[in-house]
């Protein structure tokens, strides 16, 4: 048995899921998990996730989504995308000298709580290299020289296009920019280290020490071209205060950056996130 | 229009969603929201809530209810109900001396925030009196006389059975009996000032205190025959430390107990409970 | 006996805990708590609060604040202030047609939790005239004509100055001019509906969803000619996600809101905040 | 320059803050932290942790010592401690199969978020071994053979007793009998993996599952005789679901075991606690 998550959106309309649901009846489908969402189910927009399972052999892959597809025409505006189980994502990991969600990631890949394969972990700074490889992932070091920033993406697009299905950025302090971005053109999942969007930019602990916040934050979101502007996916908090100076700060922020992360990195690996205009939706 | 909700539990098995959405699709009504869970698509047990909006001059409730309860015989082992928006829930209060509850339910009832009819408080003391007479509420009060406990009781069924569609303790501080629960047989929720299943019975804030708990929480959850042990709806918790003696762990517990009961009775409200074995469904 | 409250901020250097506690023992006081604090403690600031109870008959308090005096006279750039718990706080409370947060306060002020006197609440709506007159507060209602700003806080002005030790805007929904907040030179505390920093001004919670964050907050905060910018004394989150409208953003928002804003006045009442710079100590 | 930490604990009476600062002023000490609590300013119990710096050279620990030593003794049933920052603690860890706290309890210490030395870790199962010995450190393995428990506790009391200064039981499966924590006579502490006094002894999160809790915990506390039963240091929480199975509740719990362990060691490598009867003292 082969198990398979659609991921589908379109205008709300009555018996859309009458439909889907259907369709898996007749397709002799077990539904192990569904989930719906409508911004307003007169004129707003539908989204669903339908786990479920079913025999390859009498009913292949193509196949099925083929007949998806025929479904899928009778609904206006859709987007729709099937991910099967049994093939694993491959995840890209960019990171810069701090390890700790790099660390984290691995960390939980290996004790098999993120299911992908990890093809590549590059880094503009070589302290992360013997990890990475002891954990038998390769890895790249690309030190960025003056002015060759256009260069050094150029690398990374070679080493990410076309072999990964989506990128991590696990506190890369580089800026991707808009060009890397479109031409990547996969998702982009980054962690910025604040509560957005409170302190965007650079150095978020040292503006939440100096406004004198009460919480802080951490914030997992997809890249887009606008720097700490992309959409929402998980965001963590903890309790601070006046004993707090900008070194504690980092160290609860660590921890709220290495677990933001991971929970947006499994939602994204078990197919729970759709993305709409500059929001998410994630299923539980 | 009518708005309607739908709770359903059934044997899992395939075609379910299939069927229930196919029946609201032909009887043309638009679909809410929909939310299911399956303990186990294979041998487990499935639950829906199914919210959804029809026109009753073109299909009674009672018609809509017939035809449902065709569609219900074909799955195995199902029970099920339909809500209407338009119908209010008659929910009944009994409170003793602490009030911040009742004054909280009362406050967020009187804004909207809690849609319910209710026609009555029964208090074991007077000192709410005056509060609940200011909302134009029915109240009565029972003094617990010696040995009287039955005769309190049967006064107390008297005012509720066959009036109300619930109950809430809100901080009432007498147990009630098996026979009561039995012969109310709707639901009880009872906000217990611990996080249970820790510190069951008599002042949880002192056996808290005791224990040298560094997070205390509220429960809420519906009463059964056994004391403390019934399904829980929600729960809160907030940070202590030494610092905290036992007032303060009472002061921080009243956030708590009021924010966990007024959840559990707006997901009561809102027909999001499903009670399972020893536990609940409660869809978000 | 008198329980007295001891604020004190001075340039950080030796033997400062040694003056103050060697003067508490001298003049035979039982420190009940003492909390204190330092930026740094080579170049720094130190903070200190310092709650004690003394016989005022054989040390009344004007001769205990005269030593006082003259031990704050050997610490660099001091500024101190001893409070009274015998002396309760006089809190003006202004409010616009939102009244959560005044109902909530006026309740855990019956009830005791905020000890202080209430001598004017004042509203630019008369919505909540009924419930501050239930609880024997004289109520003040100044409605906003046009062009007439200056005015109405002359009003506010005259009702308040010298009158209240601090003021609760407890979602006062007019924003204050400098001239005012300057002219009334106590402190104001402020509720803001979001997380500050972020969604400052105008309607936070359709900010939040817009931005479609994952977690949404309230802040109290001291009011400053800065709109949204003053020294932050407290703050609450809550999870939200997808399933949120706007509608329940404001409704869990109003549950921070309260609490929020409960704890920040009950830390003023205790006097456990000392501001610096934009910022708070808030002992706990 | 040499920083010391004092942890002292007494009846509480008059001048007890007065002494010790007064003492740390002549000895030309600079004062870094200072907290105090009191469990009752009348009758109660004090506890005091001075964080200061001070000049070696002029002034050596042991005389240091002498002196404070002639303080305490006028202080009523005083137990004090000085801890000197430069002198690392030596923690020895034990681990059974499960390695999520021990991976992450070594990063941090790799990292210098924990400052100790770890002589050894100990486990029953040789799984974790190479992660060990990557970061230096020794490892013993000690299998657990048929009646053979006092023999495994000799060897491990062997390895740590005069060795280490306390002990970490990192999700260690062992029971210690009483035996062993009596003679190994310093602090031990353990991460239960629930919210205790909730689900004490075997497989809590099945227990918590069981129960249906709609939030699970994690607690790290000092070993005592009695099981689960010792004083606490501090615990974590996290919401679950109906949607949560015991694989999820593990999965959530290993962040909640790892987060409440690191903070509780750190609390303990900072000499931050005071044991108290059966509760913590954690200053911040």
């Amino acid at each position: 048995m082969e198990t398979a998550i659609l991921l589908i959106q379109c205008a709300d309309q009555k018996g859309i899921v009458a439909k889907i649901s259907d369709f898996a009846f007749r397709n002799d489908a077990n539904i192990i998990a569904s989930d719906q969402h409508s911004t307003d189910p007169s004129n707003g927009r539908f989204f669903m996730r339908l786990e479920f399972c079913f025999d390859p052999l009498s009913f292949a892959p193509q196949q099925l989504e083929a007949q998806f597809a025929i479904l899928a025409h009778t609904l206006q505006d859709a987007t729709w995308r099937i991910h099967y189980v049994s093939k694993l994502d491959k995840m890209g990991i960019l990171v810069s000298k701090q390890d700790h969600c790099l660390c984290d990631i691995l960390y939980r890949w290996k004790s098999g709580e993120l299911r992908a394969e990890i093809p590549i972990v590059i880094s503009n700074h070589e302290n992360v290299a013997e990890e990475t490889k002891r954990y038998g992932i390769p890895f790249i070091h690309l030190s960025l020289l003056n002015d060759n920033k256009t260069g050094q993406e150029k690398q990374i697009l070679s080493a990410v296009k076309g072999k990964t299905d989506f990128l991590v950025l696990a506190r890369y302090m580089q800026i991707l920019s808009d060009a890397f971005v479109s031409a990547y053109s996969n998702d982009i999942i980054n962690i910025h280290h604040s509560f957005l969007p409170s302190f965007k930019g650079a150095n978020p602990y040292r503006q939440a020490f100096d406004r004198g916040v009460k919480i802080i934050g951490a914030t997992a979101h997809y890249v887009t071209g606008d720097l700490d502007e992309g959409p929402i996916i998980e965001q963590a908090v903890d309790r601070v205060s006046h004993r707090d100076n900008i070194d504690t700060l980092k160290r609860k922020g660590r921890n709220l950056e290495t677990i933001a992360l991971a929970n947006a990195i499994r939602a994204q690996l078990e197919h729970r996130i759709i993305r709409y205009e500059n929001k998410t939706i994630v299923f539980e």
